[in-house]
């Protein structure tokens, strides 16, 4: 591998009811809470133009996510064969970005209010884009 | 902002006929081309189950953006709004990620060849995801 790498900076971080990453769903569909998403305010000029009712993908930093990890039993179902990470959603990655189709449901002063995320507590967000067409 | 940042490794990089981003088509559907994907060694273990046929979304790093933008006129056009970077999809934004739906044409040794993909020569790659639903 080419010695290159990037830095990375959160723009926010997640708060949630949700602490415990093996009790979290899977995916945002399957019964995901709310949460809120809190912005560092250097980045709030960026956020001017969301509204309630939006959709938009959040992107994460999964922080407790293992790098080192390239096959994974999809779910953590131990029974089921082991798949390349690229072909998962494992959090379990070499970079761990989590990626969540939410709808925002309020929007207050550098925050957001948004549903389903199944991100636990303290996740950093590193971007938002909007929903277009298929992705 | 709190004092945290994270060490984003490519995991691989474009292979495009495209190389200056002012001639990229904005979004892949806009007539990008097919390109290769090319991945280090190092997680080819992790691709063992990507198949010709797979809708899939790559993740990039658009190493040329500029990360220091807030607002942009969208799509370049000088005539219009200023928006909030993460109401668009902008490369230039505080995290450059690219998010690009794709579809898998070919498999080589750690190759892939896909489409439609907007990213130029170069570009890394920092993730690949199956598309799930929606997203």
């Amino acid at each position: 591998m080419r010695d290159e790498r990037y830095e990375i900076v959160p723009i926010g971080w997640v708060e949630s009811a949700l602490v415990d990453p093996l009790l979290a769903p899977k995916q945002g569909p399957e019964g995901a809470p709310e949460a809120w998403l809190t912005f560092a305010p250097a980045v709030w000029p960026g956020l001017g133009d969301l509204e309630p009712g939006d959709e938009v993908l959040v992107l994460t930093w999964l922080h407790l996510a293992r790098r080192d990890v390239l096959a994974v039993h999809p779910r953590d179902d131990a029974r089921a064969p082991l798949r390349g990470v690229f072909s998962t959603r494992s959090a379990d990655r070499p970079n761990p970005l989590g990626l969540h189709r939410v709808r925002i449901l309020a929007v207050a002063d550098g925050r957001l209010r948004v549903r389903p995320l199944e991100a636990v507590d303290g996740t950093p967000i590193v971007d938002l884009k909007p929903v277009i067409g298929e992705a």
